[in-house]
């Protein structure tokens, strides 16, 4: 099916049809409905062909991740295709790297395909420094932007997460109901997801009147070995501490491997809590109690109040659900 | 850009443009030369309308795996998007999971938004009983399709694969080696890789004059914790085993966490292979000795492999690559 078939079908000309699929306005309702009618009796609208030739849908969302590999944004990834394919759409994934320059390269990319919505998958697409942020901002003047686990304000943009904040004061806290009152807190990310965390942290010390000590609070970003090692580090530097909070499982599972190192018991004498809830969680030895960011949840969430954006509907910009600790042998509560 | 720009730039009426990219032959060569010299300059060809208009490429390749969030599986398609992207093609992502009838209807769904070629993720697709893959070389005469890690003879089928036979047949020579006789098998998947790997530790048994015996080969589906309790309920009704290959990591992490339910020391009691090399590998402790499969290499092959169909290069229709066991610490040698 192409461009004459429509025009013969219509009783138009080839130029006619043209300028009904361009938005040219130098054509009357008349014929426009006409030609409209023909190429929606085809069943034309999901086609590449009629979508090309400007028609309003592409049924098409890009998903940005930083990297679809990590067991968590991978679980994202799967959950938000699922239920994007049974709405009826496509999903074009990217993965930009966690580079600044990356994201920003490919979400433009993606828009220049002319991609129905974007969401981009992960709380490392909020930059710290908000003006960093305004690409997103900007591209959102064309489409409508989902961010998952991640809070951006602006027109156009839609934040689902889980309260990260919270979800940390949490696991601090039942730590030092728990009598451990010098908590490590080691985290890979300073985007605002990280920021919320560490936040959390440091609330749960002040309302326990416990001193924050900046030794205690450990930026580092590696494979499983490399953390194993920056902890083993950190201890024979001098440095004690009986509980682990990590930001991420990985780095958890890196934790509880330097314990193995140093002969620790855990919980006994080392309590860890991870944070997504993930596969690292169970494969462990011992297993890892960690925070559950309901991220099944949130990916729902996010694709209905996407639905919505498309109906027309009232939708909130931004939907927090509270997380869960799971308890597991890392700790002793 | 629209038709009317390209006409315009030209110099030619825009049913002349529309006869040229619909590919009708009523246009002289001439014609049709500065036409497409023109959509060519404008840097027309990834652009959807143009490619809507019936240029050929959509720039995009469809991407179908049982489960995008299987760590292995992630791994694969994570590095299949960035190859692709590089290469200047679009990812659009499908779970179909595991089952026939939705793998069938995502092919077709996926066919049906003219993408320039598909690649089936993982050896799931390629079912035992081959008149059951008919519906893949049927989709063959429309785009060329690649399969990861699975083997199926068509036109216009390339495959990419690790020598899975080869792997476990080494796997269970070297626990042999080691004095192991008694060797349990556990798999998950019965498609062609996993016959492939069957046969490996069927061939090894019999090249070392160990009689196979029937009990000894398990296949199991189900979570982590139901596996652990599988090994557990084997090894209760008196079956007796020294080593464990599996299919696939996370049964290996299940049969760590059986030795540990029954206080096996690994590997002096019971020594463990896994398969993939994944993210299980070494999260678990002890660290998991497993077979890597080589998926970057063979991501890498399926995409060039692609490319080279997409210039009308001569391409091999099967690429096979050597795995390698990576040893850890799970087994003896």
């Amino acid at each position: 099916m192409n461009i004459y078939d429509i025009s013969k079908e219509a009783g138009v000309s080839i130029a006619t049809v043209s300028r009904v699929i361009n938005g040219n306005t130098n054509v009357s309702q008349k014929t426009k409905d006409k030609v409209l009618a023909v190429i929606k009796e085809c069943g034309y609208t999901p086609n590449a062909f009629a979508r090309g030739l400007g028609l309003n849908t592409m049924n098409t969302v890009g998903i940005s991740c930083a990297d679809s590999s990590d067991p968590y944004l991978a679980k994202a990834i799967y959950y938000l295709e699922q239920m994007l394919r049974k709405n009826g759409y496509d999903v074009i994934l990217c993965c930009t790297g966690y580079e600044l320059e990356g994201k920003q390269k490919y979400l433009n990319l993606l828009l220049s395909k002319r991609v129905d919505a974007m969401i981009l998958v992960g709380s490392n697409f909020v930059e710290a420094e908000d003006s960093k942020n305004d690409y997103i901002r900007l591209a959102a003047k064309k489409v409508p932007i989902l961010i998952l686990n991640g809070a951006l304000s602006g027109e156009n943009i839609y934040c689902a997460l889980c309260d990260d904040f919270q979800a940390i004061y949490d696991a601090t806290n039942a730590l030092i109901q728990n009598g451990i009152k010098d908590i490590l807190y080691l985290y890979n990310s300073k985007s605002y997801s990280g920021k919320q965390k560490l936040d959390g942290y440091m609330a749960a010390l002040k309302d326990n009147g416990i001193a924050y000590r900046k030794e205690l609070v450990s930026y580092f970003t590696g494979d499983l070995q490399s953390v194993t090692n920056h902890l083993v580090s950190l201890s024979q530097n001098g440095l004690d501490f009986k509980g682990i909070i990590t930001s991420d499982d990985s780095l958890a599972v890196g934790a509880i491997k330097y314990a193995k190192a140093l002969k620790l018991a855990i919980p006994e004498e080392l309590s860890i809590i991870g944070y997504n809830n993930s596969i690292y969680a169970e494969c462990c030895d011992p297993e890892l109690t960690s925070i559950d960011n309901k991220l099944e949840t949130v990916c729902k969430n996010c694709v209905s109040t996407l639905m919505g954006v498309f109906s027309d509907e009232p939708v909130p910009l931004k939907t927090i659900f509270p997380a869960e600790i799971v308890k597991r042998e890392t700790t002793a509560f």
